[in-house]
């Protein structure tokens, strides 16, 4: 029986797991990735992560797969300088973890991975045409096409958060204007939310929070009846659906799952996010989408990483 | 030797061509749609044009492949109700094509199959991640993505025309507000610079064909130092150049080549958009990424046609 070593490896916590052919978790370790101790000591952690599920498997691990935050460089295994990974800086990671293990490793991006692992055994299971976005601080993207996850040529791929939906709007960090993770990700919401308060005064519960508020404050007080603050979503809702029909119009995929903390805000989300669909992607296309809460959690990215690893060492 | 055909289908001419696997065009017939016969009189005249360049090939004709105006079901093999081909409506061409020539026959939307002739023979070449856009009446495009035609679960992939620029532009006949081919088709510009014309009433030679103004007659007037039709061509790149940022965000193509009418106004088109693909897309990819002119022509279609039917046959 072949074995894959799936590992997520986060800014907080590095996450292994030990996955079966049929993405079974056969033995999963988690522990912190101690950027206080430098990349060593943080490498040292993801080692020992790697080698407690391993020592579990005997022989049988075929092939290492690892998501990373970006940006990374999947084709030379490289961790290049992720904003989440300070202490991680053009890290040949590939190559370590190959040396030390004795089997091939994969590197890609979390947002990746995480769309592998949820077209594998979680909401786009089956699915051939499946994009995964993720929603969290930025917005992510992974697109499995044909039942391949899309790289790019080079590596870059499926970066909905920058896609355009307003050529005149705000400038984001990444060169580019108007893009969706400035209006549609948890500081996109907060944001706006907050500018709109300064701007309209609005009678909302919101105003104890100000300081501090965060997209959950914002969807507790919409689940709460705040008025104001169900308008925030409804408005983020839209904005996000608008800029998944650029991607549908381009991928043509069939399945949209979205993940992370802000999916958790139910169908005061989604309900303006299909509706948009519904009313804007193309006529062939709009009645036959699905927008779909991600399944797999916080293991899409080790069973995605397994999967990517399952794949790309056959 | 294997030989295949390609058919370019469209609403004033068909032409088609016997092609071999290296892609040299070994003959080739072009004669009238004469959509004025009716369905039979039209497919006739398609049947006549492939009978021509078949009879050349003795027994090697392996499949047969068909560019069609869209909408169409590339699955299965239907051309449905395309705006050009009103004589055309939910046409079962594949059927009938293999029926009268007892080889494979195979259909795709003309833009994916002329992206399919660029990427084998043309300006995409030995690119493995490769986009085509023809700017015509509307936009098209075609995704190449690991030397793959990309087609999506329903056939309705790269339809770049309908991504959305501006969430708040003028509604597009699709259902969708603010699409790429609302500003930056041959129709989007004259519909803009008529439009600049009489809320600005600049000085400029467009004022003697302002009734039946076409996109030539503007860029014609920029190459003669008409400083305002060079503003509105230049705004037109601008405007396609933040349309491509969100196809090379999301695709992670290398080279997108441009093709279609509007492509032969030249720099003036190309100079803004390779400027604003330089400034907008993500910093890993700004300067990466080549805007080419499209290379083949009028052969994009059959080449591409033919290509289809050997990847397909095989």
């Amino acid at each position: 029986m072949s074995l894959y070593v799936g590992v997520d490896l986060g800014g907080t916590n590095i996450v292994s797991g030990l996955v079966d052919e049929e993405g079974r978790i056969l033995a999963r370790d988690k522990r912190p990735t101690r950027q206080d101790l430098g990349l060593d000591g943080s490498l040292g952690q993801m080692k020992e992560s790697i080698r407690t599920v391993v020592g579990q498997a005997g022989d049988s691990v075929r092939a290492i797969g690892i998501g990373s935050p970006g940006p990374i460089d999947p084709f030379e295994g490289v961790v290049l300088e992720p904003e989440n990974l300070p202490a991680w800086r053009n890290v040949p990671l590939v190559r370590i973890v190959e040396e030390e293990f004795g089997v091939p490793a994969f590197l890609d991006n979390d947002a990746n991975v995480a769309a592998l692992g949820e077209q594998w055994q979680g909401a786009g299971k089956g699915v051939k045409f499946f994009m995964c976005v993720t929603l969290g601080t930025g917005i992510g993207g992974g697109a499995v096409l044909d039942g391949k996850l899309l790289q790019g040529f080079n590596g870059n791929a499926a970066e909905i958060g920058h896609i355009t939906i307003d050529y005149d709007g705000p400038p984001c960090p990444c060169g580019n204007r108007g893009c969706l993770e400035l209006y549609a990700s948890a500081t996109g919401i907060v944001r706006r939310t907050k500018e709109r308060m300064e701007r309209e005064r609005p009678e909302t519960s919101l105003w104890e929070k100000f300081e501090n508020l965060t997209a959950k404050d914002i969807s507790q007080a919409a689940h709460e009846g705040d008025e104001f603050a169900r308008r925030m979503y409804e408005e983020t809702g839209f904005l996000l659906g608008v800029g998944l029909v650029s991607a549908i119009n381009l991928y043509n995929v069939e399945v949209i799952a979205l993940g992370g903390g802000m999916a958790h805000a139910g169908e005061i989300l989604f309900e303006p996010v299909r509706r948009t669909v519904r009313e804007r992607a193309l006529p062939g296309v709009r009645d036959k989408v699905r927008i779909v809460p991600s399944q797999l959690g916080d293991d899409a990215g080790l069973l995605g990483a397994a999967r990517m690893a399952m794949q790309q060492a056959e």
